[in-house]
């Protein structure tokens, strides 16, 4: 939240639009063997030989998704790319390619897109994936960012939403609710920053809940790890929207019912020690908090012991017929029906 | 330009995210092959078999590249696909999937989404694409629509923006300037309605232009149409930023100069007629008006006899030695150097 004023600024108009689509991704190696052509012509092209591909979109708008008064521009792009990854990685698939696409306002100068086009660079990096193509424009207002990954899967190895069948346990990788928890830090540190802007915030003791919020990672481990343990999940999805509503997903998809298990939710200390300071219930913040880019899958329950003990992976319930309804076990053991929160974007 | 003050309004907010995507895209169906999974899971599942893919993208932005209050809805809808399949036959590949993504602000109800997507599913439709996947969000201002769309191309039949050769005649497709002269006469008449909002509009010596504005069409002919006239051109582009813009592209990546003849480049009489109106230089609009999605292209000489006289295709120039330079041959046969124009978009 400190704003160096002597930065450079060069003007977005000072580049013709292909300049600046040069510029912001000079650096951007292509290293995919699927990547035949990637940005500099009318569109890319990809080989996939026999594999299926799969496809994902996701928009993040400035003031709806982020807020850069507290959100680096460079972990923002970052972001940017690894939010699209998720949904792939929930297919089972590989992430092999993104395009990006900006929409901007003239208040962005050029080194304010170049940081943007840093965390893009460094995500695929990370992840190993090809910048194949993009779009850039200008807004009348805030910033914009369209990703649109890619990636492959060999045939018959994808999983999808439906698949469950009644007794499947239900699994999420990680922890849950950090980013929620961490985007509440931030917020009151922008508050008390308006108030007072001499004031440094303290973030220290709220490393990872911050972290899990700017800088999320997505599960490109998971694949592998289950592939290692000879498991292959009946349905998948990502955590992007809180549990509760992934777990409405699979189970609507699937055509069943659900019980979840508040004991077993997994939850890092920093969650715990935060909703205690904030007077929040941290079951909630784990159900509706989202952003945790984590998976959540069922397997058979032939498989709990190939699973079990595995620090990546927390069994947190179990598929029931969908006459059985979806519900949550409180740890008072009382039996809660969970429902949908339905899209906040839209409300005033 | 006439308002229905009695429309019905619902409130987007009355449905959730995932209730507002069901509801537009309901009607959608899947007709291409290589599509095995559409909307509804974390991402699209493809199967491309043996092809290769191409996958470009685009970025509409309200107050930069339409204006609301002469664009309907259907027809901004319809355009948004037709913009990102140019790019596909551009490459010489059939257009198969796109996935839509639009952040849309609280003052457009739903029946206006429906209007949007009822222009998508027309395009869809009549280009016989599938519509796979999207994000639908909320944005402050506007609306924005995001595009991604995807082809595919048998093995080493994909045409490139290199690799035109010296002496390759240059070749386009119908005429060019429509759409930035149905601009033009779309603006004047906005401009008179403010000051006469009773004044109805006479677009019927406009129609032609209007429509190539409002509705283009993108040449998903034109790639079976070299097939069977048994010519694979050197090198293509679409044409959406203006000739002389995607001249300068063929040259630069097939490392070349080019003439181009003024008296050869295509114009429809309503284009003509319309610049005379408005004092405006038709080659000039040719040049630099851009929109037109016709498909720019180069092929040997030796195929010169199989597109002479083709209603569809307008030989324009020939390539020469990149030392020649880019030149407009004009009818007073003097030679003008050709310069890009730039990116107006982020000037004030």
């Amino acid at each position: 939240m400190i704003e160096d004023k002597n930065q450079q600024r060069t003007q977005l108009s000072d580049l013709g639009e292909f300049g600046l689509i040069d510029h912001l991704t000079k650096n951007f190696k292509i290293k995919q063997s699927s990547t035949i052509k990637g940005i500099g012509d009318d569109a890319a092209v990809l080989n996939f030989e026999n594999k299926k591909i799969v496809v994902t979109t996701d928009l993040l708008v400035e003031g709806v998704h982020f807020d850069l008064s507290y959100v680096p521009l460079k972990h923002l792009g970052y972001k940017a790319v690894i939010v699209n990854l998720s949904d792939v990685y929930a297919m089972n698939a590989k992430a092999t390619q993104v395009t990006v696409s900006i929409a901007v306002s003239n208040r962005f100068p050029l080194e304010a897109l170049e940081d943007l086009y840093a965390g893009i660079e460094t995500a695929a990096k990370i992840y190993d994936i090809d910048v194949v193509g993009g779009d850039t424009t200008s807004s009348n207002t805030g910033l914009l960012i369209s990703v649109t990954a890619i990636g492959e899967v060999e045939a018959d190895n994808e999983i999808y939403r439906k698949g469950a069948k009644p007794n499947d346990l239900l699994v999420v990788t990680g922890d849950l609710g950090a980013a929620y928890m961490g985007l509440q830090v931030l917020e009151r540190e922008k508050e008390v920053y308006k108030v007072n802007p001499n004031n440094q915030p303290d973030l220290e003791p709220y490393t990872y809940i911050v972290e899990r919020q700017l800088k999320p990672e997505a599960r490109k481990d998971i694949s592998k790890l289950l592939k290692d343990l000879n498991v292959k999940p009946t349905s998948m999805i990502d955590v992007s929207d809180g549990l509760s509503s992934e777990i409405m997903h699979l189970c609507k998809h699937s055509g069943l019912g659900c019980d979840l298990y508040e004991n077993k939710i997994p939850l890092d200390p920093q969650v715990i020690s935060t909703c205690e300071e904030f007077n929040i219930d941290s079951t909630t913040v784990a159900l509706n908090g989202g952003e945790d880019y984590e998976l959540l899958f069922t397997v058979s329950q032939d498989d709990f012991l190939k699973i079990k003990g595995n620090p990546n992976l927390s069994v947190i319930g179990f598929m029931k017929e969908s006459t059985e309804g979806i519900h949550l076990v409180t740890r008072a053991d009382t039996r809660i029906p969970i429902k949908a929160q339905g899209w906040k974007n839209f409300n005033d």
